[in-house]
């Protein structure tokens, strides 16, 4: 290496010192913030902290949803920290459904890899669904914060990847909110207008009390 | 004046005259965009287009629920586009109950003016519900996108006002989303493992179809 | 809880373990960021940490300006930080004056809920007025930065209510910036033409020296 | 519908004729903002302004790169305008490859869906380089504005899907910004220490002029 | 250029068609938003857009003041719209002085590039001054909102040239926002504690009125 | 002090004891975090962390490429965290040249000082060049992440001083991206189109290996 080019690659790159910012791979063990995580000490991060390898295994759907969601959020693939994205695997066997759920705090992408699937979400204000039967390779888009949902429109299992717009979407399934907790039986039907048989019925069913 | 003072003046606050960005009052009628909608020519902007006079009257609980929620977002209040900020607010005759919802765009603060209020909201993820009685004065934040509700708790009309970190955070009222609509029975039934009994029955309270 | 469910519930759960990020409640003895305070940890945190109660007592005005701003900032309520939202108390006897100030990180939405405020904001560049006899329930919007002010236009104690688009949008009362601290008179009189008795004597009122 | 709930429904929903934000879909006849192209007429949305077929068929990859890219950026995809996410598919046949590039506007999450991708990114600064093999499942992140490149690691053609933290995240290839365009050999041979020689053969080869 | 490499070239830039918001030109007579002004037709756009010359040449420095400020803000200079970033030259004649002010909507950067200048901010809160005098190549930083000023520190013409974390960062001048303008005397003496006299003074050398 | 002032004074600004949040100076040995370094302890902080003195002297060009960069990130002027604005001092000797590099987190603006530049960015997509020469006063916008260089265009010493949109915009440099570190002669060729020769010659001149 020529020494006067050396020299110009120290001046140049002091500012590198620095520069260090293109990346903030979560220290998940230290402070969280409004902002993400802190980063892991840069200078132990490896390609390792970019690559996630979760997708490549089917979810186990032998549940009564025959569904399956893996995550690879930050908590899962902290190399997500900060840059605005993040993605799942979303697993349908036959009959699988993806209750209706939200994302408080992203937009979500789907792209169907195989099977066949149906989806939709709900307005805000005026209460309009929007929905349709996704083949593979086509892609659907559900809007930050609002109630959604998908069902395996097929016969065989169904695969979707679905990436969002934040490194932490969050994930808030309408009837696990409401009957898998110890929000009170009464309040509960105050505020869905459900019948007490209904609501007892399902918190049976999903594990909550009160 | 001052001649020399003028001179100054003019000088200082010829940047003045592309500086009128101050605020953006919304222009209803013209286009909107992901940040807002456009701003109304500033030369027509009075003190009123920063003023708003609807929450001054209670408003009408004479319905099932005996809420009533009075809004002052952008498309009550133009004003309040581009700002971050907007309010509402907030009725409840005895046994008034605003039902579960979220607001998919903005975290909200709610003071109690008068009465008093069950308030509640359920996280994502581990379903832990956080739920008081308020007082008057007492005031309680439910972050963005998360389900919560609000119930009258004492035996007179409670009011209160409510602000929300987004000129339009939108309001998606579960059962409304659900009952209030085309989707299909058997597709709600699927997605919120709610009876066939209970969709139809509050399809037929709350006007849905299909 | 039937077995199977319980199954799905965990595997649709297991996302979120990391997904708490609902909400960032401020450790207050943490650190701080650009983007707020790191996070309590959200094992340790209660619905009080949602709830603030200082907006129930009228503050004191038994002072020259006979006005009382009680805030519920990031500081004295940690359940905003990362909400983009705040709020505060102002109580104003016969007579009371907020005096001339900007809110340098956010704007403001002034909500009268006793008695009559004259309030207004002044544009930059322009140096526009905009101001109004406001009355209760009557709502006003101060845009981000721009110097306002709010006076007791009745006879009669006046409360209004405040929420910011910031957890913290500070406060820079103009007659405090420039007389309630060591700033030189010969500087003050320079960058504000006002003259040497008049900055002296409010040094004087106002605890500046130098 | 029981007529009370009907009223109780219009009062809550009256909010809801100003709510229709839940979503922009791009006018891309109208105009472009920083924030992006103003929003259809809501009335005239579908749900296919959601949905997105280009990604269900291979890209033609008979070309000397063996690679093609499908963009469903917001050109493609009018649904994600102002959602902050957008996807693209990539095939590369055998020996395909994606020269090196940077997203001026975006992070990128890759997920490899077919095949076997050899994928990296370098990083400012430090120039350091992060590459790693991917197989059939593994996801990798690329952080926005980063130098990053994807190949062909197998014997049969490779299938990604990618998705961007942003509709409109923008592809400079750095070989077409070099040698497609009439920017002078004596400019670019200064600015990148390339000899004549080379530069003018790939200008030759990808069409540049001057 | 070889006909399968242009194939490629149109294969992969055919996502370029779409992807045309590398920037935004202002276009100063279409729609503002809360993000800025639509943008210039990028097929009108030329590298003259990305250029002004106005910080070529010393303002006219013969006022009161003996102060001139050139802005080269978004309104100046479209070529800002949407970059987060515009500039300023500052002239101060001898004697020269910019009275204290704020910029509602950034933070600011000043780099001296002649003679000496004397400049300070004040917090918000603690009301405390920071200030210092610069020699030419000494930069100094004023947060967002904060009131700050700049005085010549020496017997010369001084010169600056200032950065802003916004394409319109506002500016106001706080005297001119107090007296030159037609806000009453007895509403600024009771928000500003100054006398009648002074008000009224001021407001004859810099125009306002009532 | 009037003690009633001073009682005021206290009330108002009890809020202020929360507010300390105008600036958030980097503690560079303490956390980063996706927005930012953490805060410094106010109590700590002096003019001087808002000053920086490393503009005033020029940077060494005895190098080969004749220029150096003195940067003002982050990292040299810990002030500037979370401000949204940094600077950079650039110095080209005659012939000098900042080669091929991009910021992947700032848009830049450049101010010519001294002497006459030449430089240009190319587009995404279209790539599209815009370039020109600026003389002294000429300022010229780079918008973020695209391409761009700068080239001493006369016979003397030019100056230039650079700002951005962000605290710590980092530096890409193209040449030093592809032939300053490890990444394998094969991959670099593959991904560029550029001969074995060169490669060879560009990692011998900058210190590439592999």
């Amino acid at each position: 290496m020529h020494p006067l080019f050396l020299l110009s690659l120290l001046l140049l790159s002091c500012s590198a010192s620095a520069l260090q910012d293109d990346f903030c791979v979560a220290d998940l063990k230290g402070a969280n913030t409004p902002s993400g995580y802190q980063c892991k000490d840069p200078s132990t991060v490896t390609v390792d902290d970019f690559v996630f390898s979760g997708f490549g295994v089917a979810g186990n759907t032998s549940n009564l949803i025959k569904a399956a969601v893996t995550p690879g959020f930050v908590g899962q693939f902290p190399g997500t920290n900060g840059l605005g994205i993040s993605a799942a695997r979303l697993d349908l066997a036959p009959g699988g459904v993806v209750p209706l759920h939200t994302h408080p705090a992203g937009s979500e992408l789907l792209i169907v890899v195989q099977g066949s699937i149906c989806a939709g979400f709900i307005t805000s204000g005026s209460n309009t669904v929007y929905y349709k039967t996704l083949k593979k390779g086509d892609t659907m888009l559900f809007p930050q914060g609002l109630l959604h949902f998908q069902i395996n429109a097929g016969g065989s299992n169904a695969v979707a990847l679905v990436s969002f717009s934040s490194p932490n979407p969050g994930l808030q399934i309408t009837a696990f909110a409401l009957f898998a907790n110890s929000l009170p039986s009464p309040t509960i039907e105050k505020v869905t207008f459900l019948d007490d048989y209904e609501v007892k019925k399902l918190k049976g069913v999903l594990g909550g009390t009160n």
